[in-house]
């Protein structure tokens, strides 16, 4: 995973005027799951005692999704993301523009570059959930540590970064109900139990076993391997892997889209 | 319903730059259903053969909700619509600001005003579904007409506006999948077979009955009023209401979010 050099941000963010459009920023809620851990992508800003979701500027000919996809590159590491956008968040006082410049002043960032970060800004939050085991991420300029923080104990984060961070938890866990989720999350072949571990984790409550299986059965998205999980000591579980033609087919209509 | 004074509106947008933030815009898609129709919202632009959503741009102190909540009611003399957000529309390209301007002119806006109007938008799409028999659309300053077209014959639109509605359509059907739909649209008392019209208007498609019926119950968002319509010939059908504390639930919740 490649890195955009730092020194190229800050001179991008020294002529943030010239790049980027005014008034309209955007933030990425990156979610990462592995081996029943659900975490959240988080960078440590410089000489602030607060965190922040990774987020950025639109540049003049760039849509807002590609706007999403350079600025996690830019300052994470993290690519080939793919992120989806879910809310716009424009309460007028959602940043104090004395409180943001003193912050950038204390990080570092020279006043030219701070007096711009001083506008009010509207933002587009995007979210992304990845299997954190597979991305390597790496702090920007402005950030001592780019890394993956449980959502029970993060710390205190910067702006409404927070009611970002929990607004698109929602979401999410909405997606559970309506979509299905996984690919690209568990092995290419699975157990039962792995599957629902997954959904008990972002859900952050137990399932019941059969109604759990009940329901996914019922969306016809899971193949059955005829095949069980080897080196396992008693009661081997099956294996199962996606139908991906039935899975991407739910992506799009609605798990329970039909009337 | 009130309307703001046309040239109120001519005047804030003469002085567009000071009283809006650049780059950000708003538009709604306001559906409209009554009596087992549904019908879309435009406004016809003066002197162009094209028709508009209602939109417009966001003041200083506002949030986008409030903005687009604001801009209905200067454009179409609609109030108290519940507006809810859905998509950030962001292709640059999605507007030719030369094309613009030049429309802009032709409906008679004054060569200040046109200049603003050539900048990049970013737009984000609101929609609602209201009883159109129950609102009366008056146009504004830049409009010949503001009224309700169905939507398989509306003519061509500007910008990317089709694009907005389609997407908002397809928004409004997955919605019915997931949300109880109807409160505020059917009358207090309603028979099951003005329940189903109402879905197959918006879906566009005939609903098996026995399924439709099945599913619906399933919800526990219906009460069965143990009363029948009067007046009809034979077979008079049962009379049902919301139980208006479900359907918020399931509002809130997603109609079968539960694992």
């Amino acid at each position: 995973m490649g890195n955009r050099n730092g020194e190229d941000i800050g001179q991008l963010l020294d002529d943030a005027e010239k790049h980027f459009l005014a008034h309209i920023s955007l933030d990425c809620v990156v979610f990462g799951w592995h081996a029943n851990e659900l975490k959240i992508l988080l960078l440590k800003m410089k000489n602030l005692d607060r965190l922040a979701l990774p987020g950025g500027f639109v540049m003049h000919q760039e849509t807002m999704e590609e706007a999403a996809i350079r600025t996690l590159r830019e300052r994470t590491g993290l690519e080939n993301i793919f992120l989806q956008q879910f809310q716009v968040f424009s309460d007028p006082l959602r940043s104090d523009p004395e409180n943001r410049a003193k912050d950038l002043e204390k990080m570092g960032v020279n006043r030219k570059r701070a007096a711009w970060f001083r506008q009010r800004f509207i933002s587009l939050g995007f979210y992304s959930l990845v299997d954190f085991s597979k991305v390597d991420p790496r702090p920007d300029i402005f950030s001592d540590a780019c890394s993956w923080y449980n959502l029970g104990d993060r710390g205190t984060m910067v702006l409404d970064h927070d009611h970002i961070l929990q607004t698109a938890l929602g979401v999410l866990r909405t997606q559970l109900n309506h979509q299905p989720i996984g690919y690209n999350l568990l092995p290419r072949k699975f157990t039962l139990p792995e599957l629902q571990k997954l959904y008990e984790t972002i859900l952050d409550r137990k399932l019941d076993r059969r109604n759990f299986q009940r329901k996914v059965f019922s969306y016809g998205i899971l193949r059955s391997l005829d095949e069980k999980r080897t080196g396992v000591a008693h009661k081997a579980p099956y294996l199962y892997s996606f139908d991906l033609r039935q899975y991407q087919k739910a992506l799009k209509l609605g798990l329970q889209g039909g009337w």
